[in-house]
């Protein structure tokens, strides 16, 4: 069998996540990582070459799995790198994701080429949960959790903040919240219902703590909704205690089948690295991108328009026999 | 929007369900029942017909549910009835799947047409999560566990010992199986360490319960490898006391990615009404019937085969506004 040949774009936590993960896709190997910066200054023990040539290599390369992030990274180079290779990207603005997906539609069919896009675990395997919850059991209410884990964004929102050098914000679900979801709660909560955040600040020299506090605390949309705790630390302890990537979250959809009867569908994910995590799903779904190309059916496409089944190095034939 | 329409076969726990479920699907709607019995003598609320006149409905109805059992009735109606209809079933016999499936997919793609195979819960939603989990955790272990909830198949064997009357079998998972697996064990522990099975059991009247409970739990495949309990009840306390259908069950992945970072999905059911709930995923499934059958994708389908978005009533468009 000819292994799937995979290129990844960016060198950060989760390009380095994909290198880890293709080790154990034996139907799969990796072709090299294509970067911004100087591919000799990277040192890397696998081959680089710079992101200016990558359609040099278009003919060695079934699928490229974008690693940068998704406010400037992926939206630059996706519809870009689209005209050469097919793409997987963990795409995660999910107030951008429809539109996203019809640049990349358009953009995919033009060039014949699979799109595969916001893969990982939200987006990505909580959408199949949510969608396939929702459809199986419809007279019922989902409740999602994340956390305990980093929220980049709202970490991002703490350094923005005048007197702040740097921090760190987990959220963190509601235990009571959680287990009214578990018994059944047929109302939606809001997600300062369900979450507390947690933050980690070092200080600017001088810096007011509590001003610093407050205006955290108050950050519309960010802080505002929850109750937040507001912890000073120093750099060395940001560093020492706080690099950790560990995150996490559960889907549960509670309620009821036929008049009566309860019912309850839960997925839960606890992950010590995030980003070891979220690259092994991209890796998955570069497996069913390579597929989906094979059969010509090209263009933009969700985790929801993929079926399962093409995600496994098993043979169909295999699966049925073991697994379903 | 036209709305699908569906026919039931069978008029037993699964088709009254699917009755029940119908009603929340705003885009189906039912046609009727069709059964082997006298129509008329079910006074159903719903239009009734007799299972022999199926083929004069074929143009009147999308999709037929199969509703009997997986032993004899679906073996020797899905043959027949794929020449007139698009069928969805819960078929469960695990061993026969791959064969199962070879001859409706060969039946299915000489009548152009739909079979979807399998579906309900397990096999089902704990087949798409098997394959999932493995897909994009391959460093790992997934251990399942069913119940607490009565088997069939288990109670079906009680009541073939000689000396019992009647009976009921519930499999219960072992709370500490589960701490383990959730604690990361990276062995697969066979099913009756997972595992104990508890029986109620009505003896016929001068039956030795000694020798009846020993035939129990010393039975190969469904006991001996088994801590099984026995209990004599009356026919009055089993009857009162034992008519619930609740089921549920885990499957549980739990392992590591990249060298080190422990990581663990996992998923759960649990449901006051086995056989609606099974109902309930049939009639989502129906749906995806009706829309492979559209785009004109003959053949027989797992559950592995199928994108989940089909499976939702919203549009793929609607779904990636708001649910990826």
């Amino acid at each position: 069998m000819n292994k799937t040949r995979i290129g990844i774009v960016g060198y950060g936590n989760l390009g380095r996540g994909v290198i880890k993960a293709l080790r154990h896709a034996p139907d799969m190997e990796l072709v090299g990582v294509f970067t911004r910066r100087d591919p000799a200054a990277l040192k890397l023990d696998v081959p680089c070459y710079a992101l200016t040539d990558a359609a040099q290599y278009k003919d060695q390369i079934d699928v490229m799995i974008l690693c940068g992030g998704s406010l400037k990274d992926i939206p630059e180079q996706a519809p870009q790198l689209i005209q050469h290779f097919n793409l997987v990207d963990s795409y995660d603005n999910h107030a951008q994701i429809a539109s996203y997906y019809k640049t990349m539609d358009a953009a995919a069919r033009a060039s014949s080429k699979v799109a595969v896009i916001s893969t990982g675990w939200d987006p990505g395997l909580f959408s199949i949960q949510r969608v396939l919850s929702e459809a199986v059991l419809p007279q019922a209410v989902t409740h999602s959790f994340w956390g305990p884990g980093v929220s980049q964004g709202h970490s991002d929102a703490i350094r923005r903040v005048e007197g702040v050098a740097d921090g760190i914000q987990y959220t963190l679900p509601i235990e009571s919240a959680i287990a009214a979801a578990e018994g059944g709660l047929q109302q939606e909560m809001r997600s300062g219902e369900r979450h507390t955040r947690v933050c980690y600040v070092v200080l600017e020299e001088g810096a007011d703590p509590a001003r610093v506090a407050q205006e955290i605390k108050s950050m519309p949309a960010y802080f505002a909704d929850y109750d937040t705790d507001v912890h000073f630390i120093s750099a060395e302890t940001l560093k020492a205690e706080h690099s950790g990537m560990a995150h996490g979250g559960l889907v549960l959809r509670s309620g009821v089948t036929g008049d009566e009867n309860a019912a309850t569908i839960s997925y839960r994910l606890e992950l010590s690295s995030n980003p070891e995590f979220t690259s092994s799903v991209n890796v998955a779904f570069a497996r069913a991108c390579k597929r989906l190309a094979d059969r010509a059916d090209y263009g933009a496409k969700t985790v929801l328009d993929i079926p399962i089944g093409l995600l496994s190095p098993r043979s169909a034939q295999n699966l049925r026999e073991t697994m379903v």
